[in-house]
């Protein structure tokens, strides 16, 4: 170590100076992103859940691809105060999904309602004989109880495809689908054509997406459903 | 359903004819970054990296923020080869990182590596004693396996701001610090006090990171530390 680095001072004793607790950053996150927020058109319940995903992601592009079908908060709030079961396309969003804040909409909520099947031993074995991937044996799996779930895709977009397909053919309606799968494979037309069905939806249109970004848009929706609820946190 | 959509074809039939498995998703992907990414300057193996972080985000905007210090990735090599302990901030990033990966650069990695204390009880009952976010306490309890470890931040710049400290106050040198904290309040000062110090790095400056962001970039390591690596896969 230099003799030039060792006398800085380290910049968290500031932070220990005037402590923010996380609820705080929370509050002072959202005040700058208000502020700093190009002009857009989304509606103030909207709103909540585009700045959640600009939260998430450190980024204001998002205000352009974010996109809500009529209705979907609504349906959104309705399923998550009667607890309706979480699927989700991958592990890493099952683990960030907060249940304190699920339990502040319901107080039921708990590990058993958040669904997620790629680690399961069958869907393994399944796509692995298959050459598929795990997360379309998932989505395959979890069809029992996807009628009025809340339904997450933030990686996979086949499983998405299964899902339309279901939708399509199956007439299987989820209270929601989050369309957040991300990359450059089979990602933008999985988006386009969930837009295109009948089913309460809020996508990101284009290539980018992911777990963050789906966690965050449950998170704000409890925000809105929970019976505290205020629209400056 | 209108009759219109009920006649549709599902999309993911043509996948059936034509099935891709996971693996050749990411190679076909890798494809497509490559022949859109835009000039830059990394090195063939800083590239792995990038593209990779390009991959989890459909994003190239990340080229721009991408930083590594001198010898980061040979130091990473090293660290995995030989088993070092991964630290993360989150239990997403833990959920994340795939233990199939780390085995293929060292047969040795369970989950007893990856650590995390955000969810532990005295962790979390500290953050509650204290009024500051658990990150902090979970990189505190970490201290003595943080020398030579694999230190991985996506989500709380306090956290690493700590961890900064411990650098330039009491000598402790990871392997590497992956730098990706994300949003609005002390992340862009927490990675630029981060790379002004005398440790490996790699960091994404500006507002934006996450847990896949982070993830990308294990996974990446694990691809060019891996004795069968393909600079193609």
């Amino acid at each position: 170590m230099t003799e030039a680095l060792s006398k800085k001072k380290p910049l968290i004793y500031a932070l220990y100076a005037s402590p923010l607790s996380g609820p705080e950053v929370e509050v002072e996150s959202f005040k700058i992103i208000d502020r700093e927020a190009p002009r857009h058109s989304f509606s103030p319940e909207e709103w909540q859940v585009v700045r959640r995903m600009v939260h998430a992601t450190g980024d204001f592009d998002i205000l352009e691809a974010a996109r809500f079908s009529p209705g979907a908060i609504s349906s959104a709030i309705t399923a998550l105060r009667e607890g309706a079961p979480i699927f989700t396309d991958s592990n890493m969003i099952r683990s960030g999904l907060s249940l304190a804040r699920l339990r502040s909409v319901f107080a039921g909520y708990d590990a058993h309602r958040l669904i997620c099947h790629v680690a399961d031993e069958d869907v393994m074995r399944q796509a692995r004989v298959k050459g598929l991937p795990r997360s379309l044996f998932g989505v395959c799996k979890a069809k029992p109880i996807l009628p009025g779930a809340i339904t997450v895709f933030g990686n996979a977009p086949i499983a998405l495809m299964e899902l339309n397909r279901m939708i399509l053919e199956e007439n299987i309606r989820p209270a929601l689908v989050i369309a957040m799968p991300v990359g450059f494979v089979h990602v933008v037309e999985s988006k386009r054509e969930l837009m295109s069905l009948e089913v309460p939806y809020i996508a990101l249109d284009g290539r980018r997406g992911g777990s963050p970004l789906a966690v965050s848009v449950i998170h704000a929706l409890c925000s809105l459903a929970s019976p505290g609820k205020n629209l400056s946190s």
